[in-house]
């Protein structure tokens, strides 16, 4: 088996990054191939590690953080990587806990800035209860980094009971929204001078533990994600291929922020592929569904919606238009924005 | 409290990121100072976490990968990536088992080195049978990366009863390495062209698990560390900040290869600050030291040796020189070589 034969491109391009197929290839052809083995399931939030504790089940995590601006409305790259870390456990119906960072800072950054950034780490730790417990830190050379990235991995621990997955999704299963989408992708969009545009928006970094850990009390619940990079369209993307049945979505129920569409119709961008940093698509079954949606709006969710359903036949996503129409949704393919999370 | 009152300067310099002085004083004016809490503790190589499982105590350990080359004699970032963190759950007593893999990789990288990279990182996998369970990748505008940065986050086991650290070091123990030093600082630096030198040493980047786990069997084990960033001088200055103690060192006893030391006499280096990959510096009741000795030759450590003691009295490290002086060894101030590790 040739490189080329499994991964046709010689160099590595920006989309390559995006979340999207052009993602999903390089890991699945790259370092999937290589690193293969029974606990590594590249379509979940966190692993499950065999590894018992005396309470429960123990999750790990890791994200990279390579935001810019290193600010923006509603947080900075600190508080971001640990939203970012902990709803990926969260997600997957465990409790976060510990957490190790890494840095790689560039030099000449201003101290200033790196102090803010860690002061807001370390309230988004101490809002969530979880610890950074490892660190390590590298300065790159002028020019060879951006600011700051940051890499954090999470341990969490979940309930031996707890049975969330892609796999026990089932045509006829209703598929809700915690909040509006694109607002995390839109604030980082309007924080980029160049766009010399501004507005009040702001991000939607937070914890979804809440969220979580509220609707794991429903029975009926199937399947929990966070629509970060490439957005609600891509976790659509995700669940079409993983089930092998069609996502329907009715675009008048997708909660969407006046400034995000204002924003995204002026530059051409679709709010369903944007980055959100503290939001949760659900999967539940039909019965459950007016359950859930009764559990978020009593947490102050206000704009929580059902905002489709998964349908027996091809795994495709399809879009019922806001003026009756239906389209096909397609996988993201080009990086609408670098260096969103 | 200003910032400026704990961290005097205004912009991160390269020398930050050394693993001397300033790195530590950065870690703990900044890092230490906003996310401290009972689990995190700097002086440590892999964190003990309060999770008990059914074959031990978890331990929690993380680090970033930035050297450049990314590919040199004996090695390449993705094994260096793998042996670096397994070996700080090594020295730590714990058996490395799950890994977490953050991957940022630069626009424009050859697809064909990455193959290659993840090559050598699945073969180090194996090699020590640990498992990569979860990753990220990003991907970084070009001129805003190094080709490749990693950071890897590793999870072991710990065996109840083994208690080692730097609080048990006590006057009189001795100190050994298990190899010589500065082998791969001075591959990396004969693997960056503008030097025009080229020589037959290879990084001596391995798992010192091996190692570890021979001497955890000794009982008169106090510490075991591996000389990274910093090399072996880093770490006798740790010894003896932590123990308020001497190290005194004997420099005709200290392994170096004949080629190291003939490039940083040309080129102006110190081996005892460069980094080492795959070497241990353990500290031994004096009455083990022997023991520990046959140990390591037995498994095939040749150049493994008694390098020193600790002595009651001022914390400093003291290096008696080939031709009979004694000198102090200064903390690392200035970076040698950024991008090592």
């Amino acid at each position: 088996m040739t490189l080329s034969s499994v991964f046709p491109d010689t160099h590595i391009a920006l989309a390559h990054g995006n979340g999207g197929r052009l993602m999903r290839e390089l890991i699945a052809s790259l370092f999937a191939r290589h690193l293969a083995n029974e606990h590594l399931n590249t379509q979940v939030d966190a692993a499950d590690l065999p590894l018992s504790t005396d309470e429960g089940e123990l999750m790990m995590t890791t994200d990279g953080f390579t935001v810019e601006p290193l600010e923006f409305p509603g947080g900075n790259i600190g508080s971001l990587a640990v939203h970012g870390t902990i709803n990926d456990l969260a997600v997957s119906g465990a409790l976060p806990r510990y957490l190790s960072l890494n840095a790689f800072i560039e030099e000449g950054l201003e101290v200033a800035l790196l102090d803010r950034v860690l002061a807001s780490m370390a309230a988004a730790c101490r809002e969530s209860e979880v610890k950074v417990v490892a660190g390590d830190t590298k300065v790159l050379r002028r020019g060879q980094g951006g600011g700051i990235y940051f890499a954090v991995t999470g341990i969490g621990i979940r309930p031996r009971t707890l049975k969330l997955g892609l796999d026990r999704i089932r045509p006829g299963d209703t598929i809700l929204v915690s909040g509006s989408v694109g607002d995390h992708g839109t604030a980082v969009l309007l924080a980029r001078e160049q766009f010399g545009l501004s507005g009040e928006l702001q991000s939607d970094s937070a914890s979804v533990l809440p969220i979580t850990q509220a609707l794991c009390d429903i029975p009926g619940l199937r399947f929990l994600r966070d629509p970060t990079r490439g957005g609600l369209a891509t976790v659509a993307h995700e669940i079409a291929h993983a089930t092998g049945h069609s996502v329907r979505l009715q675009q008048a129920s997708i909660p969407v922020q006046d400034p995000v569409r204002m924003v995204c119709d002026i530059l051409g961008y679709d709010p369903l592929y944007l980055a959100c940093e503290g939001r949760v698509v659900a999967v539940v079954e039909q019965a459950s569904a007016n359950q859930a949606m009764e559990c978020l709006h009593g947490l102050g969710y206000h704009d929580a919606a059902i905002i489709g359903s998964i349908e027996s036949g091809k795994a495709m996503v399809i879009l019922e238009t806001d003026i009756g129409g239906e389209r096909i949704l397609q996988e993201l393919e080009d990086d609408p924005l670098p260096r969103i999370c």
